[in-house]
């Protein structure tokens, strides 16, 4: 069926609700600064939106190594500064806004699912996120992740071919040994030119009720279920 | 009364009882190979005297980084030198035999205590040991940790200073928000130079029933307790 030892799991869009999440933790603070006239979803994908350019100069190399907790905070002052002054914000507040990465609630399926799944697996994230961002999360949702891979301990950002090798080497198995499972058919097509196992679970409203893209797997990855407890019925945990 | 947010633990004597582990797993290698007047625990002894010694070149960046798991297989074949042509065993034997420290029992209050420590606090790992060897382990002995520190994130093998404040860093905390537990004296001296807080709980069999030394501590750590149950209650988890 899926003869593989570590599931390595996205994080953002497939485990996390980050836009109904970030919206929520960004409300009250728009309503603080008289920007309750925004609608907090749409402020929560212009932030998003920053997300893959702010890693395109490490990825080119044209910039060291930067965690992505780091690049969250970068790209909300480079946000703000559409709507107010961010220096009128206090330094305490734009931290802790900036750390909402670390408060995103998972998908209903998500515990069950990964509860089941850890029983046969190592299970663990292969997400862009840097290790405290995923541990913190972890925390907050109850994600019983065995490992945190991907992004920081192979200091590259998907869809490089690092990021997914090195992760599968972080645990001294063969990429063969190693699925991705994920919502984004991207990230797939990038983890199985590498080598590994490929899990498409849609998440058909990760955008919205208007989303358009991921709603349907564009090859034929090796499994394809609704959700993770479906998938950890199908794998037999 | 112990005001940190992580707390990283020391695995091997802390946490596992590698001495009987190893033993177990040797016992029935040494029988196969005519070796059985050996004594398991201290053929468990010698392949643990080579671990130290073993880092030490890595540690005065005289060779480059390798992790634990990669050492001791190659302590395994030092070992069995001085018993045997290892040459004579199959390398899938070897490789399994020196994974042996993948299969290490939690003494009894550890799953126990670190449940409930996990629901105060971020625990996790503040080893030498590898992310891939940790992985494993903690499957083997139902290790609740939320994320791996230690050696290999840091590229640095402990007592050196890196891999207590590179660990810290790891979570993007502050040195003293983090707590080293540790059975051992001289760990703690070297996470307390580094400012982390310290928890001293001893473990007089680790080293059998003549053991001799961290009996006792050695300094006024910050707390001193007698297993990770006592720590539990006295950290109100």
């Amino acid at each position: 069926m899926l003869d593989v030892r570590f599931l390595g799991f996205d994080v953002f869009g497939t485990v996390v609700d980050w836009r109904g999440s970030v919206a929520r933790e960004l409300a009250p603070f728009l309503r603080r600064y008289g920007l309750e006239h925004l609608d907090p979803a749409s402020v929560a994908d212009e932030w998003r939106a920053l997300y893959q350019p702010s890693m395109e100069p490490i990825r080119r190399g044209e910039r060291g190594w930067t965690r992505l907790s780091v690049l969250h905070r970068e790209n909300l002052e480079t946000l703000l500064r559409r709507y107010l002054d961010p220096s009128s914000v206090q330094d305490a507040e734009l931290a802790d806004l900036a750390r909402a990465w670390e408060r995103l609630d998972p998908w209903s399926d998500v515990v069950a699912g990964l509860t089941r799944l850890k029983r046969r697996f190592v299970i663990g994230t292969l997400s862009n996120g840097n290790v405290s961002l995923m541990t913190w999360l972890a925390k907050w949702g109850g994600l019983p992740w065995d490992v945190i891979a991907g992004a920081e301990p192979t200091q590259s950002y998907k869809p490089q071919p690092e990021t997914y090798i090195r992760s599968a080497a972080l645990l001294e198995l063969k990429v063969e040994e190693v699925a991705l499972v994920a919502a984004h058919n991207d990230d797939l097509a990038a983890a199985r030119a590498c080598g590994l196992k490929t899990v498409f679970i849609p998440r058909p409203t990760e955008r919205g009720s208007g989303q358009t893209i991921d709603l349907q797997p564009n090859e034929a990855w090796d499994v394809i279920d609704e959700d993770f407890v479906a998938l950890a019925r199908r794998l037999g945990c």
